[in-house]
């Protein structure tokens, strides 16, 4: 390929919109295009990237016995009747109607299809297990779309669905799988990719994992501890808490606090520790406003995932109005009056001697004892796990809460779907049971994205030889000068009679405009012909990633370029 | 790939809603699986198909210097109202809501797509020509889909859209696609397909061609001459008619022809020829439900494409009420009165002693002369050519009408689109223009299941090689015996270690079954491992297509495999 002819604008200034390096460096050369909110068109050097990405999706997902299959983008929403989810999940699934006002939605994920496609074949025992997977087009009509291709409405997935007829069978599958999304990511040139016990969302089911790219810009935080193998998602983490309870408890009073709203200042004005005071904080249930009102110590913060999983319904932060009976800023356990659902988290439980709101303007209550003042409450965990709190799994103070991107994510969802969707098989012994099952994925695009993330520099992305739009990219500098062109013109058909995946620039630009259109194109391995090399009779041969940079007599080229790939 | 644990059902009966012969073998050997009305599922057997059909086609768009890209699926309307088909297109265009009440699509066809990716880059001449392409799915709310996967909602396209800065140079690249797409089609096992001139339709602009496979079950219908090379489908075929006019005009005379209402009927009644009669097609506006009165030659049939295209707007069949005047079954032109678009074929121009409608119920007129009578009108042509027709091209009377299924298009757009959606370029003379486009696409699920039609006994598809799913089945007649299933398994992996792509029978069930599973899947060359071939030495090597069956001696089996392929 020419670059002369390669269709898409290259350009160096670094476009506004763009918050990460991989989407303003996939903007500035040439990649992708904005279409609309969350929605791009792909230039022809990302689709060679995705291409890539793809086919080591398909032989790994072949190497574990996967069956590539299609389903549908467009699916009736009576498939997702059948699973609840069409009425269980909220704005992401778009709905819409066809020409005789049949109902339809976007595929976002395709659990149901893949059961509706296998429910009729798989009545017996002796067809498992089996798995299916498709990588296809997808879409989520997400609320805020960013960061490229990071978080997009429209995007391809490798979706793969594997069915059991045993929990230990799963197990096993689950973990060779896990094995398979170890060798992709090695394979794509991020071997650093970590996997980490996560919420299982709107996927049902119980075990689930995550496999996570380390970085400051990922939108996840992953609690690691720097002790033991404990690696999960802060929404998954449990957070534990040390029972702190002083010897004598005061009596319970009402101070005043005129003006002292947030727990810190409250806190401030009294002189006490956040670690002895309970914070409230609200939320009202999506379908009818009811509100929900959550304590727990001033320190921590709510973890949503784990109070949503907890309350099973979608909730949103409260708007507390006058006639709601709250008294924003000075909310309190004690002496509560309405009707709110009331949670407390376990940092919480057996505490004396707290700070918390009178549930009065401009007064809090201190010396509070849950125990003495509340009776019996239930305590649960609803609190994200902070950095330097407790492992949940080696019990020392050892987390470090890390940033990271979602590369990918393995779910064991148990019978949930096939139940649902009154999937069985006749077992050995000829009862009617209904098969388990496990889903895996791997956003395509995405994951291009990531992969430039942790491999690019100023100039440009510096892709992975696996995955690179091209092998080779022949830089002619002065290509006006004939014997400069006849050499350059000569070595990039022998380059491609080898088989090799040529960029050839023989524009008559200079080599700074050349060169930093190579950065941005981030082939790995980059010839230059110039003047001045020709008259020394070599090439340079130079790696994008600068790992090497040497000069090979001009007879040799070939050999040495193949040499270097 | 064991058969065994190959996902999908076979079987034997044909299934009651299958039409034609490639919808009831790919649902029978379990190819695909329907989800809803004209939106499928594929099995694994269909997705091998459609993936080598997906290279074919990208080898050859690569080989015109096609640069593959990828456009959304989803896209804002706001890009189909810039080219004006958001208005203009039916409800076969998916309109819908997003969150935010966004207005969006579902992409039927990517023109608006490609140029919105590069109106940008491609603003000098020097950047010209180009082309683009991608290999999606897309989604068009078809009527009445049907034929399994011959007209279906949901489907995967190469669709390719080039670029060009004079007329001549599109007409240089569409020849070149022309002559890619007579590669790809023979590439594909059907070298049989021939291009005709077609109807833009939607797609505006002028030159187009079909491409299309001859066979009876296909949906177009397709006017060849039989001595010279003109193609045409019947819709955009021009009718042309002879000029027949008596040498003496009767005069206009009312006649009583109580219920003879069609115009076999009045001229069976009035022992008349059809040839010199006159009868009306009314349609309706979509709009408003304004009449058409078409007047055309009793024995000829209204062409609908060609009178949309003439009228520049939607119509549907006349619903004839009491009010509107007209009087089903008796209407003519001589007389008729009413707030009508009135159009005349030009089988009728000049026509003399003419029986039609008296506009009054029962009575009809003959001796119509069409210029005494009706004085000045304009007549165009709105009829059919039929079969026995006169060719357009060389003038005798050879039109033989044939159908067909159309498996690809190429198109001259034009500039209707770079026009509407403003996208220029300077030209070298410093001039502002509008890029010309072509554009040329070809349905992957739809020429998978064309190729099926034409090449299929009662027993299965006989899949062309270079688009088999795979290339060898092996059959292990009585695995069960330790001697078959060795030898068996050794071949197996030895064709497998030679890169066959082998499917490998070894279940446990009856030759009859065996050999009518290996028949649906319809794999070019079969191998039978059996008690009896064991006993003679030999493994039997049989094509799919009957074109060889040979005994191989057991040690030279691989290579003679190998030899076959």
């Amino acid at each position: 390929m020419k670059l002369d002819k390669l269709v898409g604008e290259r350009f160096k200034e670094r476009p506004s919109d763009c918050t990460v390096d991989s989407h303003a460096l996939m903007v500035r050369g040439g990649y992708m295009k904005y279409v609309a909110n969350g929605i791009f068109s792909s230039y022809m050097p990302l689709k060679r990237i995705t291409r890539k990405i793809e086919q080591i999706l398909r032989e790994e997902m072949d190497a574990i016995d996967g069956q590539e299959v299609q389903f549908p983008v467009v699916m009736p929403a009576q498939l997702w009747q059948e699973s609840g989810r069409y009425e269980s999940i909220g704005k992401e699934l778009v709905r819409f109607k066809d020409r005789s006002e049949g109902p339809l939605v976007l595929g976002m994920t395709h659990e149901e299809a893949a059961v509706q496609l296998v429910r009729e074949y798989a009545q017996s025992y002796n067809k498992y297990p089996f798995m299916i997977y498709q990588i296809q087009t997808k879409f989520r009509d997400e609320a805020r779309p960013k960061s490229g291709l990071m978080r997009v409405r429209e995007f391809t997935m490798k979706d793969a669905y594997s069915f059991h007829t045993s929990q230990q069978d799963l197990e096993e599958y689950y973990d060779k799988c896990h094995k398979a999304y170890e060798r992709i990511f090695a394979r794509v040139g991020i071997p650093e990719v970590v996997s980490v016990a996560s919420d299982s969302g709107m996927m049902g089911g119980n075990i689930s994992h995550e496999f996570m790219l380390l970085t400051d810009i990922g939108e996840d935080s992953i609690a690691i501890c720097t002790d033991c193998d404990y690696r999960a998602n802060v929404e998954a983490a449990e957070n534990i808490v040390e029972y702190v309870r002083d010897e004598e408890s005061q009596e319970l009073k009402m101070v005043h606090t005129p003006d002292q709203k947030t727990i810190e200042e409250v806190c401030a004005f009294l002189n006490s520790d956040e670690k002895k005071s309970c914070k409230a904080v609200v939320y009202q249930r999506n379908i009818d406003d009811k509100y929900i009102v959550l304590f727990l110590r001033g320190d921590l913060e709510v973890n949503e995932t784990k109070l949503t999983n907890f309350l099973g319904f979608e909730i949103h932060p409260a708007l507390i109005t006058e006639e709601c009976g709250l008294t924003a800023g000075f909310i309190g356990p004690y002496n509560l009056k309405g009707d709110y659902i009331v949670l407390f988290d376990q940092s919480l439980k057996g505490m004396n001697n707290v700070v918390c709101g009178a549930n009065t303007t401009d007064y809090h209550y201190t010396g509070l004892d849950m125990e003495r003042d509340l009776g019996e409450v239930e305590y649960y965990d609803f609190a994200k796990i902070q950095e330097g709190g407790i492992c949940p799994k080696c019990g020392k103070k050892t987390i470090k809460v890390s940033r990271g991107i979602e590369v990918g994510n393995i779910f064991q969802l148990g019978t949930k779907y096939t139940k649902a969707m009154n999937m069985t098989y006749v077992d050995s012994e000829s009862n009617i049971q209904n098969p388990i099952m496990g889903c895996y994925g791997i956003g395509v695009g995405r994951l291009a994205a990531a992969i430039c993330e942790v491999h690019h520099d100023d100039y440009g992305p510096i892709w992975p030889k696996a995955i690179a739009p091209y092998e080779v990219h022949l830089c002619a500098v002065r290509a006006d000068n004939p014997e400069i062109k006849e050499f350059a013109d000569k070595l990039y058909e022998e380059l491609r009679a080898k088989g090799v995946e040529v960029i050839y620039d023989d524009r008559n630009v200079s080599a700074g405009i050349m060169f930093s259109d190579a950065d941005l194109l981030g082939v790995p391995c980059r010839v230059i012909v110039s003047p001045r090399n020709i008259k020394q009779g070599i090439v340079e041969i130079v790696a994008r990633d600068k790992s090497f940079s040497v000069s090979a007599p001009m007879e040799n080229a070939l050999e040495e370029i193949i040499k270097k790939l």
